[in-house]
């Protein structure tokens, strides 16, 4: 397992690696004199009267610092929005810490200021965003009258009764000033260049840190339909409904739909995702001497069913060299899920890692390292957790059943003890989850 | 969605044609002279007294039939048991029908002729065993004094209290006289060749139709665990209890383990299995142009969750071309399983199927037909169901909410309505499932 451990460990960093925040900014955006590029446009840096960078996320404070080393004099100056603690000194864009996942009174607060800003900007200013996962959390604007209170206990009651994420975004669009392209529009009509790392699957742009420069297609009535599907119009804040209600009788403006003006002169680019991860650490295994396919980076599904199919592809190798021959790496990547059954201690990446163990027990030669790329999985310490063929029988000898501690989502008590967690600390990106598994005949 | 469904049969169809018990019989066995070949083995058939032709399950009529072509003049008699309705003329070979997937008094019957044929031969003679899926039930010989009824209330508790199916056959290898090396044990010391049609992740030999040629390693000690480890030792009959205390006390005889001399003229093969039939599948789709892989032959898991990662992979194609450029072909198989929710019709084919249309509702250009290869899925007359990124658009055009049908594990029901149901009738084989999908940019 020593060997494995440290393989799987240099496979999943290298593709952190490639999607740290800075060095993604790096990779799209560069300057010379004063001309900007970003991505495949590119703008004169002296036809604008002032160059803000705004921003919400948890990872945005990297990304702030490496716009800044870019901007060098242009830029005027700055605020960006981060989570408590990961805030880094920058040297013109101000920070302000909120509450995540729950939004607080400090996120309000500096939402405010943002929208206040943004709406300060004119037609000759250039507005450089920078959004990441947790935008969503840390930019809270209600809809007046509504309360921060009210909001959340709207998305409660959708969580609880199986509304779909596609649902709770329409939902959450249209209850805020600066989701769902509402940013854009308040900063019309300024120019826009937003710059996206993406932590959702498919990279929807609508949905990372919910879209604040990004057109919506969901409607006021969308949201009705949805509250009707799932009969919550009873149990729904009145303020919440009524103001669904006025919004699908026209008496409310919409967000902003695909082709509105206001979008005009924006850019949304994605500078960091799922794939990019993983294509830098196919590159890695390929160098490590693995034939190495990667299967997808929008893996989604319950993640002890998900690692059955990971279990059946690394028997298949191991018999059959199908679908790649041995030595072999197979990366994918995505977020799954975890139906909390039982009152244990782990995360959706060490949950995955269990059930594959249990699935490969008694396999040698199969090992797997199913990890966060933010380096953090579920309420634990640990990025994620390495199994391989052995761990249920190590298990075992110290008198624990692994399935035990899948029954009560444990995987992170087994995993301790065993001494099989990575644990990364904080790496300053994310993009969702990796898994890596290695095949040796 | 009409030539992808024709594609999709015409590549699924390739898959269970390969695996035809007669022509899996015809690739693995061969006569010249008085010289019968079996795979890497060979037997002189004018050396033996007497050969007989013995076996059970639901495919084994055509795997007989092909018996008694190569044999000819050479076989003496023989007793096969199949499946009601499963019978066709034979000429030397007697069949017996018994009930399947419940046994009864007629498979009892047939058990106690067949092994009381077997316990008749002698060391001079050959048996010829054909096993398919199904030979399980159709073998049922409980171990005296046991009822076929408490065999039947033991098999049911601990399907119910999550035993996994390894516990399962220990148990019930311990309860019978045909299972678990047992009908080796009664022919011995005649020589013994067992052709396997194999409808069990892995290919265990000691799984297929309980593997009543093969050793077995489990034990009445490990009995008595798995009892206490799903604290049934109260609510099993006391007859079954007492079996295994006095089995474990060492006053029953234990089924033949690995090493056994009952095993020493033992040849068992396996003449047909999934992958097999993935490999012909995926030969199919080369010819007509896909790139293909076979992701494995071992699938397992929850069949919703599963869809979850085939539309993962079919996004993934479709986006980025990974794991391989479209137009693509993605094959696999295996068995997967549903926790029954709902009071619908339907089946695990149909339902992974149905997740996957929802999964990919909207993306153009992926396809996917999820069907057994006996062609029958479930409780229904039909053997699977094809979708694509189109199904869930049309059902909404009917008013139906694909979303409910899943919830209640209708799929059928929906399936019938939009014309997506594959019907090949009974296909006379069984090497569980395949799921195939194309992806086209």
């Amino acid at each position: 397992m020593k060997g494995q451990k440290k393989t799987l460990e240099d496979i999943f960093m290298a593709g952190v690696k490639a999607v740290d925040p800075e060095r993604a900014i790096q990779k799209y955006v560069r300057r010379q004199g004063n001309q900007l590029f970003v991505g495949d446009c590119s703008y004169g840096l002296d036809s604008y009267r002032k160059i803000f960078l705004f921003g919400a996320g948890k990872g945005t404070a990297p990304m702030a610092k490496a716009m800044e080393d870019i901007l060098g004099e242009w830029l005027t100056n700055g605020l960006i929005i981060v989570k408590y603690g990961h805030g880094i000194p920058l040297e013109k864009t101000q920070i302000l810490e909120a509450g995540h996942p729950i939004p607080d009174k400090a996120g309000l607060e500096a939402t405010e200021e943002l929208l206040k800003q943004t709406q300060e900007c004119t037609e000759d200013d250039l507005i450089l965003c920078v959004f990441t996962g947790g935008g969503s959390a840390l930019l809270p604007a209600p809809t007046f009258p509504l309360t921060l209170d009210e909001k959340q206990e709207t998305t409660h009651l959708l969580l609880e009764c199986g509304a779909t994420i596609n649902e709770i975004n329409a939902i959450r669009k249209h209850l805020s000033r600066s989701k769902g392209g509402r940013l854009a529009k308040e900063a019309y009509p300024a120019t826009i260049v937003s710059l996206l790392l993406s932590d959702v699957i498919g990279d929807r742009l609508d949905v990372i840190a919910s879209g604040p420069t990004v057109p919506d297609e969901s409607t006021y009535s969308d949201c009705i339909k949805i509250i009707d599907r799932y009969k919550l119009s009873d149990r729904l804040p009145k303020s919440v409904t009524d103001h669904f209600i006025k919004g699908a009788a026209g008496s409310l403006p919409e967000t902003p739909k695909p082709g509105d003006p206001v979008f005009s002169k924006v850019q949304n680019l994605i500078v960091g995702n799922n794939r990019e991860s993983l294509l830098a650490a196919k590159e890695r295994a390929i160098s490590l001497g693995y034939n190495t396919i990667i299967l997808s980076s929008q893996i989604e599904g319950e993640a002890r069913e998900v690692a059955h199919v990971f279990a059946a592809i690394g028997k298949e190798i191991s018999q059959a060299n199908l679908p790649i021959s041995s030595p072999a790496c197979v990366i994918a990547g995505g977020e799954t899920t975890v139906s909390i059954q039982g009152r244990g201690k782990g995360g959706r990446s060490q949950e995955l890692a269990l059930a594959c163990a249990i699935a490969i027990d008694g396999w040698e030669g199969i090992s797997l390292l199913s990890a966060g790329t933010d380096g953090t999985d579920g309420p634990t310490d640990a990025a994620g957790a390495f199994v391989n063929g052995a761990t249920c029988k190590r298990a075992r000898r110290m008198n624990s059943d692994p399935r035990d501690f899948l029954l009560t989502n444990d995987s992170y008590t087994l995993f301790a003890s065993l001494g099989n967690l990575l644990k990364t600390g904080p790496t300053r990106t994310n993009v969702m989850d990796i898994i890596c598994m290695l095949v040796q005949a």
